[in-house]
């Protein structure tokens, strides 16, 4: 059976562009099954394109092909790539950023050459490469119509860019980190703390523990809560850390929105990476 | 050929978590066919994943796996089961509401045991039962690899949580019922009174109508409209009651919204049984 | 292998009606591929799914059967029907203008006969002839359970609804259309304006130009920016007149939105040939 295709963009459910992609697609190879990952992708937010990539990536079969276009500089200079994974998955993608949370999984990288590997027709098309190049690409690699070296040629893994991922560390005995999401959905912070490093502080599950959030030194929000394995431990309104099923913990309100009752700046924020966060067991401080 | 799998969530299309769903499914079984009920159910909203689900069963092959995850209670103690259905489908849900609508078309149910119906590597996680447990089990139950017997012990199907569903009488020769659903999309007012209620006390199409609604005793929206087959009968603008094709009336304002522009509260409402309907013939008050 | 059918329509991701769709097609034919255009359309308006279905309908394989469902008019008189395509591949909806921006493409039309053509036991429904009259008359019509003759009668193709389509020229020196879409996904503007038409007074890729907006002879925008093959030319939040991969010019904003920022009122509107656009290069006036 050949590999499935998987599609990300931001550009939306109301316009007809992801169907164009999948036009191209099925035009090349009706039998390749197309599966969406998202196709909103706030405009232009490669990080969250890369983390979301990144949060399915490990569920897919080994030789998926994603294909991901979150890219603002489409028509410009930004180079065009189809990576290699260590697990025989392939992303293709503009080489701005899109790879930063698999940059790890990459075992080699090729440039898209867009003379040769193009949508028959769509040459003085500069701003629809999702469909152009990319869907075009991606279908006749999936149909074995070309080999993955037909790419283009090789370049240097070092070379594909990505930017620094969020860390974390225990400081005093205070878990430090920093937000990784804040989605308008359901509205929970995620937050670069490992489950189990809430553990290695001495907080257990059921246990107190307070948050703190700010940033550039000023305290956003700081709050005792409950530490437990799923928001549903506390009653409706209240806010919890929870485990979440990303292995990293997550700050939620039961039924409600964090992110839209305490701090609504993380819904516009194109950089978490500016929030820091601190867990410290409900004793200290 | 095998079942398909319909996925029905509060997960929302902006997040890469319906996609994880599909990819247990397609890893477990690429040959599967995979369709999207709804990923946009309001979030926790169970009443409404209950009806959106019934609203679209009667339509789908015998036979079909739906998966149905508006999960408030993940990771706690609530029970995750599979219902067999009278026409030989299954729901693969949270047993906490979801299956009130479908309730008298269920044959047996069956609680899963998720000490051996979970994805391998997925014991720690306990927020995202809908990848986990969920669509980890409806794959392996559409591709034959469990039997409908190893999902877990069957239960009495009088301990499946279902709450009361809306209800109509004539009273007086007025048709009496309740709101049943009330959609930001095209803002249309469901109602529980059936089209043919409408004739029994007296109203035929074309005929003028007078529709009252209220809640605890107090009347919020008391007006006379016509009662017509569909909402194209009235111009632009102006309410109309209409029989829907769930075989039940709505209110409708045509190419408007009868919910923004009259009765903005319904769209916040999470039980709108609260809100009573009345429907007199023209004459009479 | 069968032709694959298209779905469009103005139902919303977040109801149960695509889905409904889907079931009577994959209970007809579960063999049957099944794409989404687009649930997303706005409520009842045609033009957008005229435009959106002519955007995408180039790409998709010969023969595919497109699905296309915004419906003011369902129940009352206007005519259902299937359009042969030039290229033979078939667009079942009501004739209500849909077909307006494939007119041309058009080869012949029959109107679909729903004495026979409807799903059984549906005659009673008036609201939902996307589930009970064009899914059901696509599905059977891409399994070969009907002919194309089968549908219904033919009827002249000069009486296929259609709406005049936008137009340019140019008038002393000055490239003159009009707006053919606004969109609150990404924000930029469409223009009737094809690449090469600014090319034809003078204005090369990299050269700055005037646009002007204008309603009922009020200008309502009036600037000078660069023309360019892509957005990405200019800084992000400064405007650019570009080259559409539909081969037409969109005024943009980089990773902005022109209609939020500049004229929001654009998204507002149903018919959006009442906006002039004016390209002047920009040394005259």
């Amino acid at each position: 059976m050949k590999p499935c295709i998987v599609l990300q963009t931001d550009f939306g459910i109301s316009t007809g562009l992801p169907a164009s992609m999948n036009a191209v697609i099925v035009k090349i190879d009706p039998e390749i099954r197309i599966y969406d990952l998202c196709h909103e992708i706030r405009e232009y937010d490669i990080r969250q394109a890369s983390s979301t990539l990144a949060s399915t990536f490990p569920y897919w079969p080994d030789g998926t092909i994603f294909v991901t276009v979150v890219d603002p500089g489409v028509g410009t200079t930004r180079r065009s790539c189809v990576a290699k994974m260590k697990n025989g998955s392939y992303v293709v993608t503009p080489d701005n950023g899109s790879l930063s949370y698999l940059y790890e999984e990459i075992e080699e990288v090729r440039e898209i050459d867009e003379t040769i590997n193009r949508l028959p027709g769509s040459d003085n098309h500069h701003t629809f490469h999702g469909r152009d190049v990319y869907a075009y690409t991606a279908a006749r690699l999936a149909s074995g119509l070309i080999s993955y070296e037909e790419v283009g040629p090789l370049y240097n893994k070092e070379e594909v860019i990505h930017f620094s991922l969020p860390t974390s560390e225990i400081v005093d005995g205070v878990a430090c980190g920093e937000v990784t999401g804040a989605h308008d959905h359901f509205g929970n912070v995620g937050i670069s703390i490992p489950n189990e490093m809430i553990k290695d502080i001495g907080i257990q599950v059921g246990d107190k523990c307070r948050v703190e959030i700010s940033k550039d030194g000023n305290v956003l929000y700081d709050q005792e809560m409950l530490f437990h394995k799923s928001f549903g431990w506390v009653n409706p309104g209240e806010p919890i850390l929870n485990e979440c099923s990303n292995d990293y913990v997550e700050i939620s309100i039961n039924q409600g929105s964090f992110c839209d009752e305490e701090l609504p700046e993380l819904l516009d924020a194109y950089d978490l990476s500016n929030y820091k966060v601190k867990i410290y067991p409900v004793e200290k401080k």
